[in-house]
C-alpha cells in the first residue's frame, strides 16, 4: 500500500477523471481542476467524435470494478457498415464471432465517469485556470488570466492530464533535453447528426460503425444510446473536395447528393448542422520524457494525442493508467521508480498506436471500398480462422487483444508484407482459399 | 523600392544583425532588440562553436558589399586536419584547389556586425526583454520578468530572429495548424582553447579544420585570428564514453592522454576548462508555417534549428534573407506574397540541411577515420576531376555551389547509392582509379 500523498490531477476528462479514481481507491487525497465548467451542467456536442471503447480500455475499468457500469451506456458495434458510392451497403466485421467494439457518447461517459469520482471521493474544481506548474516542487499556479495574478497551490503530485494542449507538458516543453513534435492534419472534421426514428429506435444499423468511404474524404457514424447518431465528415481543408469548397447550401447540398446519396433521408439537419458546427482540427503530438522526477507526469492526451482513426485515443490514455497502475503496485512509495518505469514501459506503444493511427485513415476512407484490400482481409480472416495460433490479423491485436501496440505493429508490418507477396499469387481471386495459398502462408511465416 | 515600414526585429544575433542591415538599406525603421547585454560590452567565451562561412553566406555579405570587411575577420580553411588515436595527422581537402570555407569566432563576428549594423542606422534595444508578440498587428510585449507587468511596442512587421528557443515563434506554436517538432541530440559538447604561441602564431595548422575523430565522440578545431583555436568535444552524455563518466581531473586527464595524446601539449588548461566551461545541449527544430500573413515572419534559428556537424547554422540563416530579398525586389510591398513565397521557398531546403547536418556527425566522428570511406572520397574526387560536368560531391554542392540545399540532399543520395555500387566492384582497392571504374560510373549515372 502507499503513504498518502496530496495529488493534484490537472484536467477533468476521460483519463484524468479514471485516474482520479484509481488514485482515490489508493487512498490519497486527490484534486482535480479543469478550466472548463462542470461538463454535468453543460449542452454538450457540435465538435465531438464518438468514442468506441475496445478491450484495452474494458480492462482499466475492470481493473477497478467499473466495466458493467460504464457497459450500460454503451452501444455494441461489432462491424464496419460500408455505403459504397451506388449505394450498396456491405459489412465487415471487425472479429470472430462475440467480440465487439463499443459506441459511446463522449458527454454522456465523461459525466458519468465525474460522478463515479465524486463517489470514490475525488474533489473537483471547475472553472480554474492553471497556467503554470513548478516542476521541482509541484505546484500548480492558477489565475484567472495568463497575464494576471497567480495564486501557488501546493501539492505532493501533479499530474496532466490537460489534453493535447497541455499546460503542464509547456512547462516541461521549456526544459533542456525534452523532446516535442505537435504536427497538424491536412484533413479537418465537422459533426453532423442523425437523429433518432420517433419511436427512439435507431434509422440504420446501430450495431455497424457505418463508413461512407470517398477516397481522400468520408463520412462515418456510430449510434447513440437515445436512437441517435453522431456523424463526422472527415475531409481536407483545401482542394477539389474540400471544406474549403462547400461554402454555400447549394454547393453543400449537391455534394452531399452526389456523394452521400443514402443520407438524404436520414440527416434531415444537414444544411444547418454543417454551418453550424465547428470545423475542427486534428493534430498528433509527441514528446519525451513524460515524467519529472516523482514530481510531475503526463498522462493520456498530454503525453501523446493521436488521430482518431483507429478509434483508440481513449483506450491508449486508459492502458496509461494501467501500465501507471502496474508499477505503483510494484514500486509502492518509490514515485520516481514508478514514474520512470511508466514512461519507459508507455513510450514506445504510444508512438506504436500514434503510427497505426495515422495509417488508418488511409484505411477507412478508401480501401474499404476498394475490392482488393476486401479480397485480402477475406483471405486473412480465412487463414486466422484455421490456424488461430499462427494469425491474428492486425485490428484484432490492436483491439481485442493486450499485446503492446508496438509488438502489433511490428507484427502486423511482417504480416503485411506476406499478403502482398500472396496478394501476387496467380490468379488470386480464385485461388485465395485453395492449399497452395494455405501453405505458402505457411512457408512465408517460417521465413522470419 | 519598398515603402518605408516600422519593423522590429528581436535578436540580435548574426541573423537578425544582417537582417536588420538589409532592411535599413531598402529604406525602413529598423530596431533590433535583444534580452541580453551588448556583446560588444561583455566577454564571450565557454559556451561556442566557431562558425565556418562558406559561399552561401558570403553570397548573402557580397550582395550587400559586406564580403572583404568580413573576409578580414576570418581565416581560410581548405581541408580536414585528421589526428588518428596513433597520432598520424592526414588532410582531405575540401574542394578543389583555391575553394575553401573561412573559420569566424561567433563574437568577434557578432560584435563587428552589429557596428555595421549601426553604421547602417539599425537602432538596437539591448537588456530588453520581449515575452510576447500580437500575430494580428505585429505588436512586441517587453517587460521586466514574464509574469510582471509588460509595456505595447506597436510595428507594423516583426522578424524573429531570436534563436532556437524563439518566444516571436512560442507564440505561433500556440495558433492551430502550426507545426512544430524540437528533438534534442544524445550528444553534448564542451568548448576547449588552444591558446596562441607566445608570438601570436598557431600551434597546429590554422587552415585545416582539425578532427579527432573517434567513433561516437570527436574532438574538433578551428583557428581564430589571435593565433589561438576554439576547439568542442563532442560526446554522449551518457554511456561508456560521455560526459557523465568524466567525472574528476584524473578521469579527465587520463580519457585525454588515451584519446587524443596529440593535445596534451596545446591545451594546457584542459582540467580548468573543461570543469569551468557548462556542457551544452544541441537542438534541433523543425515548424512551419514560418510567417504570419504579412506581419510577423521567423528567420534563421528561430525558424529552423540545426545541429553544427555542417557548419551552415549561420549559412542557412544568411541564406533566408537571400531568399527573403530576392521575394521583396519582386514582390515590392505586397508583404503577405513576400512573406509566403518565402517561406515555400526556404522550407523544403531547411528540412534538407537539417537532414545534411544529422547525418554528417557520423561523417566526421566516425568515417573520416575508415580507410573505405576515404577511398570513396578519393575516387569521387578522382572521377569528379576528370567529370566535372557530371559529378559535384555532396560536400561541394553544399558548401561551394548555390545550389539549393534540397537538391543537393537528392543528388547527394543519387551519387551515393550508385558509390555504394563501385564500392562492391571487385578488387576496388586497386582498380580505382580504372577505366572499368570510369565506365560503370558513367553506365550509372545514365539509369537515372
Amino acid at each position: 500500500m502507499q503513504t498518502p500523498q496530496k495529488i493534484a490531477v490537472v484536467g477533468s476528462g476521460l483519463v484524468g477523471t479514471l485516474l482520479a479514481i484509481y488514485l482515490k481507491k489508493l487512498g490519497h487525497i486527490v484534486h482535480v481542476y479543469d478550466r472548463s465548467p462542470d461538463i454535468r451542467t453543460v449542452e454538450f456536442s457540435g465538435r465531438s467524435i464518438n468514442l468506441v471503447m475496445s478491450n484495452r480500455g474494458w480492462k482499466t475499468l475492470q481493473d477497478i470494478g467499473l466495466e458493467d457500469e460504464i457497459k450500460k451506456i454503451g452501444i455494441q458495434v461489432d462491424k464496419r457498415g460500408i455505403h459504397l458510392k451506388d449505394g450498396t451497403f456491405t459489412t465487415q466485421f471487425y472479429g470472430k464471432e462475440g467480440e465487439s467494439i463499443f459506441s459511446l457518447s463522449r458527454g454522456v461517459l465523461n459525466r458519468k465517469m465525474i460522478d463515479l469520482a465524486e463517489e470514490a471521493g475525488a474533489e473537483f474544481f471547475f472553472n480554474r485556470k492553471i497556467w503554470d506548474v513548478s516542476l521541482a516542487n509541484a505546484s500548480l499556479y492558477e489565475g484567472e488570466t495568463e497575464q494576471g495574478e497567480w495564486k501557488e497551490l501546493k501539492y505532493d503530485i501533479v499530474f496532466g492530464a490537460d489534453g493535447a494542449f497541455s499546460r503542464v507538458r509547456h512547462r516541461m516543453q521549456r526544459q533542456s533535453q525534452f523532446d516535442y513534435a505537435q504536427e497538424f492534419m491536412k484533413i479537418g472534421y465537422k459533426e453532423l447528426h442523425i437523429p433518432a426514428n420517433e419511436d427512439g429506435t435507431h434509422k440504420i444499423d446501430k450495431n455497424s460503425l457505418h463508413i461512407w468511404p470517398r477516397g481522400n474524404f468520408m463520412l462515418m457514424g456510430l449510434a447513440n444510446l437515445d436512437g441517435s447518431f453522431t456523424c463526422t465528415l472527415f475531409m481536407p481543408f483545401e482542394g477539389e473536395n474540400s471544406f474549403e469548397n462547400l461554402k454555400d447550401e447549394k454547393t453543400l447540398v449537391d455534394f452531399f447528393a452526389e456523394y452521400f446519396p443514402d443520407t438524404k433521408d436520414v440527416i434531415p439537419d444537414l444544411v444547418e448542422d454543417f454551418f453550424r458546427n465547428p470545423t475542427s482540427y486534428l493534430v498528433m503530438t509527441k514528446c519525451f520524457p513524460w515524467t519529472h522526477s516523482d514530481k510531475v507526469a503526463l498522462i493520456g492526451d498530454s503525453a501523446h494525442a493521436i488521430v482518431p482513426f483507429y478509434g483508440h485515443g481513449m483506450n491508449a490514455g486508459f492502458e496509461d493508467i494501467t501500465t501507471l497502475n502496474e508499477m505503483i503496485l510494484k514500486y509502492g512509495d518509490d514515485w520516481k521508480t514508478i514514474f520512470s518505469e511508466y514512461q519507459k514501459s508507455r513510450k514506445p506503444n504510444a508512438d506504436a498506436i500514434a503510427e497505426l493511427s495515422r495509417r488508418n485513415f488511409e484505411e477507412m476512407s478508401s480501401k474499404t471500398a476498394d475490392p482488393k484490400f476486401l479480397l485480402q482481409k477475406k483471405i486473412e480472416k480465412w487463414f486466422s480462422d484455421k490456424h488461430p495460433e499462427k494469425w491474428m490479423p492486425l485490428y484484432s491485436r490492436v483491439t481485442f487483444s493486450l499485446q503492446p501496440y508496438a509488438e502489433a505493429l511490428a507484427i502486423g508490418d511482417f504480416q503485411n508484407k506476406i499478403m502482398e507477396e500472396i496478394m501476387q499469387f496467380p490468379d488470386i481471386s480464385h485461388k485465395w482459399d485453395s492449399p497452395e495459398v494455405e501453405e505458402k502462408i505457411i512457408q512465408l511465416l517460417n521465413v522470419k
